[in-house]
């Protein structure tokens, strides 16, 4: 074949094509794992690069690896992140379960690149070898779940922590905006006592608040490092002082408090970090949900819904239809929540899964997580832009179903008694009538004695 | 201790209650498994019960013990079938994954019984012992997923399809009686051109058919037995036509058409027809979820909501605000359904795990499969009687949506046009008016003309 | 800007890429929804054309449109199937719960090939109009979910029953080939009594034997179709004959028995056919996870694991190590089954979330259910070629753990009695010596005496 | 009927049983909702008293209700806290989802003993009246919630923590123990390189470390509670200073930190601590899932499995096979861990269901977190005491396993080359000898250099 190279390995000739920085592992990956088409996310592969530059300069510095050597490893790493070397990263989620081959993939890609620019080309593999110098002092075993905590704290710091942010500075701005605006509360469904709807609002800020402080928790274990664990968490292999500098180095060229796990043996065989993460996740996904929803019954109609505030027309709804906005917002991110629970199980059930020195399900937990990270930073930021900035109240309706309500005859308590207030309510409901119009009718008050004694906003706190 | 008798076993003494009729091994996990309080369901003790009844009538029929054993023993069995040793079954699901424990406790409670029976009293052990003939030519591997198919089986039989059909017939009764209400129709909760109530509710009434034809699925499977695999599925230590007596014993005493399970390796090391039967049942819980938010929204207000139907009021609501059903049968209902939802995971993950020759989460799936299939029908029971049976339409209310509806329009265009019908609703929508008086209005039609042209029953069929 | 054109729709104008065959509602839609990367996936964009073709052919067949614009839409719909329009489809997964604008998507990509095909060209929209002729009689609340069943129904036939099927067939031939194989059982973890490895195997086979009939179940109800219930499952806008002649040519166009659902407004508003057949992809995922788990650790070692089979060598697993055959397709396989249970749990909650008249969590639903059914057939056919038709016995292996095991001194029995044959199995296990070698040494049995009665191939049937 | 009393509500008559605490609207209850068995766990039960209580004492010292009745009620609640009144809550969780019916249950218990406290006897209904005095100043929307915090966290008090700490002393101990016992390490279920047993267990005891912190991270959220938001979070009907004073009184009561939360809308529409919470506890049930999976691989045997450590038996395996320890606490353990991942979904979809101002799923999120919380702390004693605390080393397996691997040949890298090794480990692999005999035929090596060089315990830490 003209347009493939032979490489080696162990196990014999393997050919590559021509093009390719990577070599023979990642080629008989690509052969044996013909499953699906999901291949790693491109968070995970930046931050295997950014594995491998942290540990060259650690290496170099510790004098195990020469300094041209890491100089060489640190440029290709960074055309890498540079996305110099995009489509060198072919392999699916569905292969061997530490990683090895995507590591593998890594090593190799880098160590071409590397050697291409020291001159020596492609396949060569010195001055830098992939096992050799790329992966020294590491194992797939340790490395690819370093990358993995890199990637989701990259990934949660980057893009969810501010994505949650702003939509909850924008539900926090409008929960000032509304915030004497007096509705119909709803419980079971069912018409309540009052309540502004900027206090509404102000439960999806704080809600939104909690969940803040919960992605913390999970960075903080995130934060905690497997590299230099090397193949079981004995570190054998590696400089004694390689694990607690590797991850200074990480903390310097991420920004991000990254130190080294205090047990590599936990660190190794147990992924309980991502499924604790993945469970903030999902306790955001379950906030999203209620907001979602909570904003499309609200804007439901235009005529035969609740419609008490309005949502911004992204398209056309209806060519001949006005009024009918779909939440499509709404129904985007309430997907993304859907997924978000689904793929907590899969982390769940995958974290679960280890034995003795090693969990074998990485590449399914990093995916994921990674997804779920992704999809709830995105559909917060989507959601936010195209829907919440642009909710507005509708007043008229607000008013009409709060006025409408039988629930404010708890007021009249005070003047007619609990006997004439029930009489009022239920002879309202009966006749469907208003409160104020059958109070009159009954001849219990007049209209300006009802309107004094019936004042919503003074129903919307303690006393 | 003056209130126990001495028993033993293999590893010595244990003190068993006096009054118990179980024993050695039966103590000895209480003992140990002081683990929550869920004891087996008793549609499962039933079954175990039921089990042993049919391998002692066979075992005596293919002469491998004594039909006055048998007589003893089938005696016994009655005995707990008919709720005689109630509070004899005390060991909780959180035991050994096999459920050997509770397989020894029914040998044992069997056992003493029929040797009460015999004269021969309590812990004699003769001339029916637990493990000789109560267990004879079983092991725990074969019996106890036998007795889980075979109280799977009769629940789903006895109590869950009744109870579909039932909550079936009671929709189907009212789509016939709602066959002429027109309503308008909601997507995306946003109003949507017209059907008739009772269409909505032909909807739910085919997602039960479809039900019912699913568990009919799950049934198929659940009916093949385990029965004769013995302690590792080669059915060592029965006799070779047992299997499929045994099996036809148990369809004789059950009235289910039970058969012998086609391979015995299967049928000890997976639990597949059990993560299938809850398949089938989180697919009704999905249904019923659906049904019961629709009944909910439906009948949502008194003022503030939807208010198409009313649901019958079964507690005080509230004792000042007339109107306030809270749809208790619906929350009650939907509850339901997450918790078959998460069952259906825990079952799953059970399934999952076995190895070799044996799936040991035996009690565990036995418990949430029971659970799922009671608590499906008596909700769905308790739906029907308290909720569905009483459900009303509310015409005016009905009538007041579909006619203040834009989406009727749609009708004008043939007479005056897209962009005339079009300028009809816009303006409409903005002024908050109803489309007819905007046309007359607007001077594009008269009202008598907008009557005849603008018919919403003409509207819920192909034409 | 020069690279765009401008489209209007309802909203006014839209800048679309010159070269692009989609147009305004798609542009829209990528604009609006940056969320995540997963495109729908390619048998669901597949599955969409052929609707539109079934559509077009009926609609001209019900004189509804003219022949030579369902000639023109055939076309551009056998464009896109022939994949010739790839990379026209570029709308995300988190998009509108109804697929809309994935709809539309369809509904321009083949009304502009239509047009290009006959001579008026991209934005002309005539001959063929994406609403008017190529949606005819069609809404995304009926056509969408068309697609997802016929998208489902043709990827479980042409990729997953076969994969099963040539999986079970491999396992079926080693369980043939492995049937005189006799070897120690495990229950517990712990050694138990014997059977063949061809009877471990068989047991692999009955569990597929059972998956394929439950995926046939699933294929019962996806075949049937919600295409006609239009907007709201009335059928409004639609021919009364249009919905059974367009499953029949569904059914025609893919070979499969597509029938017209029985009940619209349960085929629009409810996704239960999908949930029920994920139901039946995570049973067999169920099944797969036990073979897989079972194949690896029967192969664990090579020295310090159970060794009892050989699984290929696929990949080096250390240059130095030989013999260290990492699981790698079991290992894929596993982590695939993880994520079909994950899907399953975000299926059952979309698929419970249905308002009304509509399911708006489709994408999701479609996505989820496709991912599993591929990865489910080709991680089959993965861990089949690769894994399953290697696998090799040990015998070596499986005889020195079958005749060091304790089990088989229970066939001493008959010979010297329970008590002596207990007091051989305590005095090996305290010497760790073998059943023979203490039999004689304490002078119950001869060797000859003893291999004449210990015949384990003995044990593995009923007697 | 002369075993019942008349009692009435707004709806009317309502037969209770004579000697019942419970009054009319409890009655009402167990009439309508007569699913499944499952009534409301006792540490909910005992948390509704001592909301009851803090509620009196507040109410009392701002002046809203008599101290004399508080003092009532506090007698009344002490009685249920003391467990005087069991059998008086009879009600299921499947019952309104706001749980009304519970804290109407609650309020009438207390108000008839305190009446019977009082002398005025059960039905008497003065001086403490269920609604106006036992409930002051609450509404079920806020008190049900609150008394799920103050249960849960009482509870991961109490029982869960104590118990994941003794289990990780436990643990800690044998990794003391163990600390230099050197074993072959596996990974992917094959031979790697050497670690201690001790280091093994130290990554086990790391989990628990990780755990406690995480279900710190749990409380935090959980000791926020609702009390004071009454109906729907606007605090309607309480004094101003109640919703703090409350909370302290509770936290004074209970001994732990709660608060009143910041935001009583989120506090009452959201259950996202509970969520959260059980985040935490699924986290946990993965790491119990990799400590008991372990433990009954290492176990495995007695002859034809790893068989590196020894568990206590507990109950008889087989009365004729020593030896035969079936690991029943671990598979106690592990389906625990199943039911928690179980309840973890229930618990995800049944808080992301919320609406409004209101969730309505409080009693299925409440008995999945408590059964959690439950089981996670009894399994943990269990496994603890009945199998982890007897873990023994089987130092004679573990040699073997170390000595006969493969895996040491590294070590012979610096004395005979790379080339020289590989032979020594393939010849031995094929020959299926030791390494360091395989060594001396091939006369690379004396036995004394190869002891001299092959130092596992040389192995297990970085150099």
């Amino acid at each position: 074949m003209s347009n493939t190279r032979i490489e080696h390995d162990t196990m014999g000739e393997v050919a590559v094509p021509n093009e390719a920085y990577w070599g023979a592992q990642t080629q008989r990956s690509r052969d044996n794992f013909k499953i699906g088409g999901e291949t790693l996310p491109l968070p995970l592969i930046n931050a295997m690069a950014l594995v491998k530059k942290a540990a060259a300069i650690t290496n170099a510095g510790l004098g195990r690896i020469k300094q041209e050597q890491a100089d060489l490893i640190v440029q290709a790493a960074d055309d890498v992140l540079a996305g110099k070397l995009a489509g060198q990263f072919p392999l699916v989620v569905w292969q061997t379960g530490s990683g090895t081959q995507s590591n593998m993939n890594m090593n190799e890609v880098i160590a071409n690149r590397a050697n291409e620019l020291a001159g020596t080309g492609l396949a060569a593999y010195q001055p830098v070898h992939p096992n050799d110098h790329v992966n020294h002092a590491q194992s797939t075993n340790d490395s690819f779940p370093t990358a993995i905590h890199v990637a989701a704290a990259i990934e949660i710091n980057r893009l969810l922590i501010p994505a949650v942010k702003t939509l909850r500075d924008t539900l926090d701005a409008k929960a000032k905006e509304f915030a004497n605006i007096v509705k119909i509360g709803r419980t079971h469904l069912q018409d309540a006592t009052p309540l502004t709807l900027g206090q509404e609002f102000s439960g999806y800020v704080n809600q939104l608040d909690h969940a803040l402080v919960r992605l913390n928790d999970a960075l903080r274990d995130l934060y905690e490092l497997p590299l230099g664990g090397t193949a079981v968490g004995t570190g054998l292999n590696s400089h004694p002082e390689y694990a607690v500098k590797a991850a200074a180095q990480l903390a310097e060229l991420s920004g991000l408090p990254f130190v080294t796990a205090p047990n590599k043996f936990e660190a190794l065989a147990a992924r309980d970090a991502c499924v604790y993460a993945s469970g903030a996740l999902k306790t955001l996904a379950g906030s999203l949900n209620k907001i979602a929803n909570d904003v499309r019954w609200l804007a439901s109609g235009p005529r035969c819904g609740l419609g008490e505030i309005r949502i911004p027309e992204n398209e056309p709804g209806s060519s001949i239809m006005p009024g009918k906005v779909n939440p499509t917002q709404a129904e985007a991110l309430t997907m993304v929540c859907c997924q978000v629970f689904g793929n907590d199980v899969t982390i769940n059930m995958a974290g679960a899964s280890g034995n003795f020195e090693l969990n074998v399900y990485m590449p399914v937990i990093a995916y994921n997580l990674l997804q779920s990270v992704r999809l709830l930073g995105d559909a917060c930021n989507s959601f936010n832009e195209h829907c919440a900035v642009g909710i507005e109240a509708v007043p008229e309706k607000i008013d009409y179903f709060l006025h409408h309500s039988l629930m404010l005859v708890t007021a009249l308590n005070r003047k007619i008694g609990y006997e004439n207030a029930a009489k009022v309510a239920k002879t309202a409901y009966k006749n469907d009538k208003s409160l104020r119009e059958t109070a009159i009718e009954l001849g219990l008050l007049t209209g300006e004695e009802f309107d004094e004694l019936v004042k919503p906003e003074e129903m919307v706190a303690p006393k």
